[in-house]
């Protein structure tokens, strides 16, 4: 099988070096280019990353050079890690001549024909590159994933909303610092502390949920639509975001029924098979005191959420803890998964 | 005036070393007698105790002779930091033989004729010792204060409470490593981690908010009564539990309605001007990322409940943040400030 | 008495800070100017300023406005924060208006005729300034303090150069994040990690520890000279640098003959009782491990050097630690005190 | 070919479980016990232990049941992890009746017949296992890894020691919470704070690596003879320790000619392509600010130590930085290759 060729847009960042790293030795995907912006574009990516996320650079693209972005790139799919004004500049020019974007960034997530994809949750949302293609006159298309807090939070909900229906829910986050990418958070606002809000990110919880819960009618997006309210803390961890969460479910089920329902989720990714899908992409835990993000965020190689203690809620009637690693599944790992799926499915 | 004799029950832990730092100077409190375990007695405090709020204990004090916990310690009031185990054995003991003990042990906190106070918020629980006294035949009283994280959220509730009506609440505490004590939390549970789990903490905050919002008819505490769910996660902070709050009011008042509520609260320790009592008990932030254990936990010498980020909420109508400090207003602070409503009121 | 008026320069910054905030109630000296970047003059400084050393920017600071640097500034004294650039431009150019400026910034400090001292230390180096004012024109003066680490050893040093001679010194520093300023470190090389480097400040050390040590002959600094090796390092501790000291003394004194040495030790600021002397400019502690930051930084208002762990060394004959508060006795402190002393020796 | 039958003694504890976790898929050797103190004896190892080093206790070895340590236990090779008084009162009785006892408890480190080997520096004291037997009367053997803090210092300076010859050396340990176990070192010591002070761990330091450097003469071990100095501490890092060494060569080599020695090194494991052998067991790094914690100590799975900044040192000629992760190479890692290289050799 011949590989698609990819290039990885804003390659030098947090979540740039989480798709080089993820690309290593994938069986369906090789890097062809390393964006960067203009100052670095010219160097070997070895000698002007800032690796942060293990010991070195891998051997097999420290010697590339990066470029700059640019609408040529020679490249069948493109995972972009821009910052949000080279997004703005390069994501629809490139889909404009050919490349696949699948983007980490929040620009176009809610655009009327931008699918915003979890691959288990609505992935019968790609057909909107249809729509998209069709409408722009691309012959590439864009594909967004979600923000991180809102890929684990929506990750776990989806199997309870099909089953059940949410009707109302409230969320506090507990983000990690790799959240915000590098230099991100000082380090005197994140030792012996909590920063209790991180700019933008409630709204884009909020309305992120309910594209990502909704559903396509072969023409729009139709989002779910129930009360939902969202509490963003930033506290001292590295990576892995934990989220306590109350909802109301339709029928009322009982906490076993609710992780009977979590256990047994699976998606379009585990039907395929798909290289990065996690076989389980919802554990649930019994230990009282788990989830924990030294513990659990790495677990199905960070591509899972890991929820704990469900239990009744006095006021909404259930509640529990979800957990994910959020530069893995909440980032990088969902976008290669998403490119994973429009592959297998022949939209790319 | 003279001043009252007050013992200090489990000195050498993390609360008792509170009680000893706050009440240096105290103009109506001097200490008379330090206790701890048969071990421990006979020492100098000063040897004996890990001191870890600051660089070294009081010089008043270390001099000291640790006594074992006894019924005839030779003190007027009694500050109790014992743990479970000995606060059983010895505050209904001690209060038995007229002394007025002030705790900050779990043990008694729902008993029908023990007031659970929080000196702005229920000050006329207080009259329920006179039940107390007549009920058990003690000459002496006993009185609690609550859980640290309950303790914040119900000084922030109670004015809402009073002026609207709560009708239901959802919170999420970050609390801070102290209140687990010393040694308490171990470093590899705490350093870039999350537990999302305290023992018995979500129980404590349901049923003592409860107690706090509730009234005292003259013979029986009449609890409030509203759906209340707690979620309640250890952080990596040292002192100052931070909480989310999402709540629904009766009225659907605005945000700014919230904010002049709590700002403009005050009880009786600041009518009576308590040497404790903090000169405003509830402080409102405007900045959008505060509080912060880090800046705002020492607010009014620790005797504050910080709030900030009051804004609408999707699901209940209105969300805000809370933090406090979980030793001091959270634990020997409001024991202390406590005590000194009593005196005031005549009651010890 | 007249207060003096005194100018900080860079008073938006973690060290102007520290300075704002120990000018507070000054016996001698009051805030008549807070300068900053062009960028932010004629903003409020309560509202520029990201205050991040506690609740709030005190209230008789934050009504004023923030000054663009300039030579005619109205001041008798300036303490400086500015950064390097600034400072190359602005601290010699006030210096000859006539400003007596007392600097934290390191462009000046190895100068031929500019003083850098450490109050208890290296008074009559003080003197230089004559020369200074002679040699280069000026009605002002420029005095420096020291590097953050070199101050806490060398004042730990002083006193066993003074007595024994120092022969050689080898010291590792485990220094506080707020020692890069706001944001600074990021919190990704912070929380669970050391940076074993800080650019320059190995340097620093070795460099400007002679001066200290050394003498003024009445024309020239004649420093101190001895073989001095620093390793430098970061650890996730937010103020108090913590450094192991290894050295070889002549006569090989004992143990105890160095503790002696240490607390007895006096300087010109405790004859002067200077306002922000410290009683006890090294605090000598007993216990097996101590000190710590947590618990010591604060020692003397942060403005001690505490030791600890005084014991002999199998290479260089004597070991121990010493810690001090970074930004205090480490930066502003040292500046304020540095300006006592040049007001109570009639050089201001 | 037959695999080695491998108990692990104190398996529930951090080093025990490490032991566990590094055993599995062993090529050579298979778990045929785990043992703990009594009180636990009987329970299935997964609901035992508080596996605190992952996701989970790995399947293979979860539903093995716990045995209290005893002479007779069915095992050839037994990994000790036992606390100090169980290990004086089992290793010994367990060499003697037949089983080879490869340990990491300090008792026997320092005996006159009791190899305390890194197999890469002094492979050769495997040796003297011949007189142990012989003098002991045992059909087993005792053999000792040592503390981890030493065994990094011992393998960065062996190639050193050996091609130069070590004079003297100052060593500064900035060590990890998880040497000291769980719960260990409680976060309120370790968030915000470094504990200039770990009991024990310099006279093990100065001892032990006077017995790696050194020799055996057939009959005795014959210990390196320089003064060596250790100033230990622990900072807030959860795994791997960072040590600043300054040290004296004879021939005083350059930086350059030292870099090229720790590079070149290899020793009878790498020969012998052990399957826990580091391919590199000393990594130098030449970028400015490394080894960090974060990035180096996974380097080659946990097994090789990581040099930086080697660069000229003002008072002993030399120095640089050294940083291992203190459970694998330090500890349980260190344990396993020894066992490795006595089967290789035909020690077992």
């Amino acid at each position: 099988m011949k590989k698609y060729r990819v290039a990885v847009l804003g390659a030098t960042g947090t979540v740039g070096q989480r798709f080089v790293q993820l690309l290593q030795g994938h069986p369906w995907f090789e890097i062809s280019a390393l964006t960067t912006s203009e100052r670095s574009a010219g160097k070997r990516y070895g000698d002007a990353v800032r690796w942060h996320i293990g010991e070195q650079v891998p051997e097999a693209v420290a010697g590339l050079t990066l470029e700059p972005t640019r609408a040529d790139l020679d490249a069948d799919l493109c995972f972009s890690a821009l910052p949000v004004h080279a997004a703005e500049e390069w994501e629809a020019a490139l889909a404009a001549t050919g490349h696949h974007v699948f983007s980490n960034v929040k620009n176009h997530r809610m655009d009327a024909d931008v699918p915003l994809i979890i691959a288990e949750v609505n992935p019968e949302h790609a057909q909107a590159v249809k729509v998209q293609r069709a409408g722009r006159g691309w012959s590439g298309s864009l594909v967004t994933n979600g923000n991180c807090s809102t890929i684990h939070f929506a990750l776990a909900a989806a199997p309870l909303h099909r089953a059940f229906g949410i009707r109302r829910a409230v969320v506090t986050t507990m983000q990690a610092l790799s959240g915000a990418g590098y230099p991100g958070v000082a380090s005197l606002d994140a030792v012996d502390n909590v920063v209790p809000f991180i700019g933008g990110e409630e709204e884009k919880m909020e309305a992120e949920t309910m594209k990502f819960l909704g559903g396509w009618d072969g023409a729009r997006f139709v989002p779910a639509e129930f009360p939902f309210s969202a509490h963003c803390n930033r506290v001292s961890v590295r990576d892995g975001h934990t989220e306590t969460v109350s909802l109301e479910l339709g029928g009322a089920p009982s906490a076993g029924a609710v992780i009977e329902c979590l256990r047994a989720f699976r998606g379009r990714p585990q039907e395929l098979a798909l290289p990065s899908a996690p076989a389980r992409p919802i554990i649930v835990r019994d230990e009282p005191d788990r989830p924990q993000p030294i513990l659990d965020r790495d677990a199905e190689r960070g591509m899972a959420s890991v929820v704990g203690r469900v239990r009744p809620d006095a006021v909404l009637g259930m509640k529990f803890v979800v957990l994910g690693h959020n530069t893995i599944r909440g980032a990088a790992g969902a976008s290669i998964l998403n490119a994973e799926l429009f592959a297998a499915e022949g939209l790319v």
